[in-house]
């Protein structure tokens, strides 16, 4: 075989991948889109079989030679193609593990199970769930093994979303969260609450909608290559860097809702926009970890957008969209409604400062569940024992407890850390952000592209080329959720008075 | 190998054939419905390499080993089984001889040439669109080649659309349209024109969209099981018989336009909600040739939806969606306006007489393409010469002319003809049914369910079970245009009092 050969079997090889992925991406998103009810079914047999092709493309042995040969002539690659070649062989020795039948059957799960999700948490009916949940689990310990024999099985999942962190780190990092923030959030409940109460007045979804494209055309998000659709849960899906789909979901008692999902997706489309050309249609295209993925969209959603100068910069115009909800509002009073603390049920509706606790609380569930001291049964249990714990709620049934999110019916057991990983990540980011530019500035003026441009300089173009700690430490050092916690420290305080 | 074994392997092959049509079928609905607008180029990719996998897949030389022992076996096979055969059979001798880089190259073109025919047509600019038809004749033209090389060029391609037909058929079968058509389109321009000013009143698309969900629901069409979207050009897209979609577009100046796209549309979806269960996932579900679903789309757009009792049926609830439009019009009117005869420009607005014109100077122009005697370079001119001879109108400009179709662009040669072939075989249809059932006792009471279960019992269950013929004539005996002729003339000469 020649190296120029090789070069573009491995390019023909990622485009094919590609090509499984967009198909895959596709029927996900029609189906959680504009598919009508009852036709789960044939998207699950064409995804079963999609899975099952990729799968097998993936781990053909002539694959496997393929990589064998580029790896002999790593010293003659350039690091672009001695990334893709790493990232390959990690798929490729992880695929191989895992038998066809297998992953063609968890494919079929994961479709039936998103279908069975919806209608329990409809009608709160847990027990319809649970079987699911239980397979899903057996499923994830068993591939985790796949993935990483050497590691403990939910350390070898979390790997997979956040290379390098395990439980060891992560229970340290939710330790110095919990010991900061604690005191903090008890300190909050005691002093006088801001009044949100206008947030709450009746936003029709066709302004929400006009309001979406407003928040996106501040963000400088690139209309012709990033489309809004609306879903139960908001997303962000990629298909290139010039393809780029978010969602949101318009609560018409609520105008918070949909305007942070947009800008929190937002965050993540421009990240996937930001990815460099030459990496499309490779397994480098598309952003990098969950966790820096989360970097991204938290940072424009509460970083940026419950900043107080981006609420005053964008609220004249939000009192146009919203004229007689607004009327008698001020920019601070808004400022201060969507930064409104208040210990709460459902996560992806939780404040800025109690939101890692929503995460802690999944996090140990997880642990748990995969590490097999927890049945798939007493999640409910143990869900509503630990709200009544870190936050201090009631969990009046499973819909607004452990049915609330979309991850474990998708299959998904360690993303939820890096959600809060990310977060962290961010605020550290920021630090080294306000050090170059003029941040607030710019912010005030409505104007982020100097702030997307640092952080595409930093982070995007590169997508999957370095390995998460690396891009975290280009950007802004060793990481140290110090940043994070001062951070919230300091809004706080301000916001409720603790520091008077 | 043992014959359960071959049958399993030939539901595998299938299911796999199955999952790369509904691959593709969701990343063009995808580009046509919600995707943003420069954003072909990555579905372009994505397109070329999953045609070009599904090209491997059918041509693969275990899969002629596995049709050459299946045949052996013939005698051992049921009905399903054999008709699978013979389809896959010609499929992949047909395919076999297409070359892999051709058919990838194609698949390219026709992503490419959707887009560009869309700016084209934006601007009326056919020199932009030109290098493209030029290219997709001449890929036809080399394709209906590997078709079936023993047919005129094509007639291959009308064989690919409407098996069994081919150009001697339908010179004769145009011909005696012209003969009994053109009179009476004259007699109907010396008459005195009906009014339908009041169909172009401002009919705001929301109550449209409202309208739509009621006409679907008149049809009888299951809504868990088949949704609508909106596009530029409306189409029906089957992905099994559970999952249908149907799109349309809405002209706030012409209440007629989306309303009967919705009825054409919903008779596709209804033919292909109603296949038979043990065909999913195999060469024979959805509908059969594209006349026979003409005849379905056109027999509820037309024969039903146009005939005086369906429009007294739904112009009260009509009234409702638009009280102010239609209050002083009415069922008469409404259904004398619908019916209106104008000769004129776009094919798709063109009401039912003089509908098979358009057609039949697209099937004079294909003809000639395909035949070689005619460039591409030529076809505005024709085009315009054609509509001055055949329909007295002048075209102004290539949008309203040549350029208004998707058809080519799509890379659709040999379709057109169908729609007349569709409309002749449902008013023989209609005939047989009116021996049947009390058809428009039925229509009056708003009540189609007895009339989709005749179709369902003599068409739509087959799917593609049957030749076109064996279809046409199950239903309706052997096909004879007389019928169509006849039931337009009565129609018509009884609107524009021709007959008295």
């Amino acid at each position: 075989m020649e190296l120029e050969q090789a070069l573009q079997a491995a390019d023909l090889l990622q485009k094919k991948m590609f090509a499984y992925g967009m198909a895959e991406s596709a029927l996900y998103l029609d189906g959680v889109t504009v598919a009508p009810k009852d036709t789960a079914e044939g998207r699950g047999v064409a995804l079963g079989i999609l899975a099952g092709e990729s799968q097998k493309l993936l781990t053909d042995p002539e694959t496997g030679k393929l990589l064998s040969f580029l790896e002999e002539h790593r010293e003659e690659l350039d690091t672009v193609r001695r990334r893709q070649v790493e990232v390959l062989r990690r798929e490729y020795d992880q695929m191989s593990r895992i038998p066809p039948e297998e992953y063609m059957e968890y494919a079929k799960l994961v479709n039936d199970a998103d279908d069975v999700w919806h209608r329990a948490k409809e009608t709160s009916d847990f027990a319809l769930f649970c079987p699911y949940l239980k397979r899903l689990v057996e499923f994830n310990r068993k591939f985790a093994g796949y993935y990483d024999c050497t590691k403990k099985p939910y350390d070898a999942l979390l790997n997979e979303y956040e290379r390098g962190m395990d439980m060891e780190r992560l229970d340290r990092f939710f330790a110095e969260i919990r010991e900061k923030l604690t005191p903090l959030i008890r300190a909050v409940g005691q002093a006088q609450q801001v009044d949100d109460s206008f947030l709450h007045r009746k936003y029709p979804a066709d302004a929400q909608r006009r309001f979406s494209d407003y928040l996106m055309e501040v963000m400088g998000i690139d209309r012709t290559h990033c489309g809004i659709g609306e879903t139960e849960h908001p997303f962000t899906l990629n298909f290139t860097n010039k393809d780029v789909r978010i969602t949101t979901n318009y609560d018409e008692d609520n105008v918070a809702s949909s305007m942070y999902s947009v800008i929190h997706e937002g965050g993540h489309a421009l990240y996937e926009l930001g990815v460099r050309d030459d990496l499309q249609y490779t397994v480098l295209a598309g952003g990098l970890s969950m966790g820096v993925h989360e970097s991204q969209s938290r940072f424009y959603e509460n970083l940026i957008g419950r900043s107080r100068p981006f609420v005053q910069a964008v609220f004249p115009k939000m009192q146009e969209f919203f004229p007689e909800q607004l009327k008698d509002v001020t920019a601070e009073q808004m400022y201060l409604a969507v930064n409104r603390v208040q210990p709460s049920l459902i996560r992806t509706e939780a404040d800025e400062l109690t939101y890692c606790l929503h995460v802690m609380i999944r996090y140990e569930i997880e642990k748990q569940l995969i590490g097999g001291m927890l049945e798939a049964e007493e999640v409910p249990e143990v869900w509503n024992r630990l709200y009544r714990e870190y936050l201090g709620v009631e969990v009046p049934d499973d819909r607004n407890g452990c049915l609330q999110d979309s991850h474990w019916s998708g299959g998904s057991f360690g993303y939820f850390p890096s959600y809060a990983l990310g977060s962290a990540y961010g605020a550290q980011m920021l630090h080294c952000m306000e050090q170059d530019l003029d941040v607030w500035g710019d912010v005030r003026r409505g104007d982020l592209s100097q702030i997307t441009a640092w952080l595409r300089g930093k982070i995007h173009q590169y997508g999957n080329l370095l390995e998460p700690a690396d891009i975290v430490r280009n950007a802004c050092g060793e990481f140290d959720p110090a940043y994070y916690t001062d951070y919230l420290t300091k809004k706080y305080s301000e916001i409720y008075g603790l520091d008077r």
